[in-house]
């Protein structure tokens, strides 16, 4: 059982990835008792940036010796730059990968997605590789249907480790644990985290733990009452957050937390805050006690 | 007024791009009486592509002197993908591109899509820069809307110089005809090429003219009843065509006329036809006489 943030990716002025600021925000997540740290995914705004950009975060990952507490983002439309990213994260000590389906051609077949994932493991061809299907409907379009992940896991075993169900679909979710019990099913969010876990999943990989995971790890440490308190705090502040921008919303949190408004910065197309967001966001962090990790 | 199939990218037995055939199937395209070719569209599987790969085709296209007649697809969910290939469009002689929005983020602002193309314009800082909107709602998903539209061509005078609408929705397609005089809009199938140019647009920019080239090419030299039964007769194909997955098609019909069946490869998470599927579509080839060019 783990909470994963899934980690924001802090930009220089030129808008490239402070891999620096990246590794010293990994490893307060872990300080403050989070079992991993999710790198490039879609909080960390892997889509938009450069294959070269992520391979010099997956490096200094590994050089930061969090690899092993890491899960990484490395999926790509193109297979090519999948199985090199995954490639590089083995390399470094990160056999645990978070993969998209490739998601700019819409109406595929499962087939296809089964051709896509079965080149991607051969090509890898790395006994070590524990694969976590990225299951994002509301971004990637491209599904995960349940026929396909059973494939993929008959074909591949336990190279097929895991998922992410970022459907936010109670009922999706809990469906995967039930019927997925050989795989680390983890939840998008919070909210779904202790049912999550109290039927066998594997815990959450979520955007909003930037700024709740020690309320988030606590509450895989408690029991009874007071788990269901923290349960119900942590939903709280989901949904406070789910109001706003959430990947904006997490940069301004850490950029305020950081003394420095430039780590507000986005990627195009996101946007940072207005400041109408901005004053909502400050009052949500007061109420939901954010500010400090 | 003019014609460009979105040429296939032919693949070699490592699914790499086979830059020679694409080359040599391009000039064939433009003796048939194509005004140009569009290189590394969706139909040139270009978000399946690697930059790697696009770069080498982008150089393929210059140095067979293809760049005055080419536009290329650019477009790349990281700006500084978009931006790199884009300037390497340029320094081979190819200042028309064609560019998605960046497609993986969802929910986006029309502000966070300007930031995008605005930071494309500056970044690239070459005013010789033609830029194409590539606007493919059942793929991207993120769409350019109207006002957006305008706002760049504002801001950014005749780089803002034309856009693809794959919207196969006529009244959108003869909308930018009649909202954006100055643009050059194409359609992006033959199905309205009669009446885009007509009413005043640039011509079409087509999967579909990957076969029908030389009667759609034939078009815009005729007029009156014979441009008319010419449309006909494109629409009828485009129609048959459209029953299948049109990029695999296309590949088929191009490598039964190569006489190479395993040109007929694509990448994941695309599929060859199916054996009933390539039934179908040799009838269909037979009826509307689309196997020689």
């Amino acid at each position: 059982m783990a909470v994963f943030p899934a980690a924001i990716t802090p930009l220089d002025r030129d808008l490239e990835p402070a891999t620096d600021l990246l590794c010293a925000h990994a490893r307060e997540l872990l300080a403050v008792g989070c079992g991993g740290v999710l790198v490039l995914g879609t909080t960390g705004e892997a889509a938009s940036l450069s294959l070269a950009a992520r391979m010099r975060i997956v490096e200094a990952v590994g050089e930061a010796g969090l690899a092993p507490r890491a899960i990484i983002g490395t999926g790509a439309c193109s297979l090519d730059e999948t199985v090199r990213l995954t490639r590089l994260a083995l390399e470094v000590g990160c056999p645990r990968v978070l993969v998209l389906p490739p998601y700019y051609y819409k109406g595929v077949s499962d087939d296809g997605l089964f051709d896509y994932f079965a080149m991607l493991v051969e090509r890898v061809d790395d006994p070590d590789l524990r694969l976590h299907l990225y299951h994002f409907p509301a971004m990637a379009v491209i599904c995960f249907s349940y026929a396909l992940i059973g494939r993929l896991r008959a074909a591949f075993g336990e190279v097929i480790a895991g998922i992410k169900d970022s459907s936010g679909d109670r009922d999706h979710t809990l469906g995967l644990v039930e019927r997925f019990p050989e795989l680390a099913v983890y939840a998008g969010t919070e909210r779904l985290l202790l049912e999550v876990v109290e039927r066998g999943g594997a815990g959450c990989i979520s955007a909003t733990a930037n700024v709740t995971a020690a309320l988030a790890a606590r509450l895989l440490e408690t029991s009874g009452a007071e788990r269901v308190e923290l349960s119900d705090r942590l939903a709280a502040a989901r949904a406070a957050l789910e109001a706003l921008p959430v990947i904006a919303a997490m940069k301004q949190l850490y950029a305020w937390r950081m003394g420095d408004e430039g780590l507000a910065r986005v990627l195009p197309p996101l946007r940072p805050l207005s400041a109408e967001e901005q004053r909502i966001l400050r009052a949500t962090a007061a109420e939901h006690a954010l500010l400090a990790l």
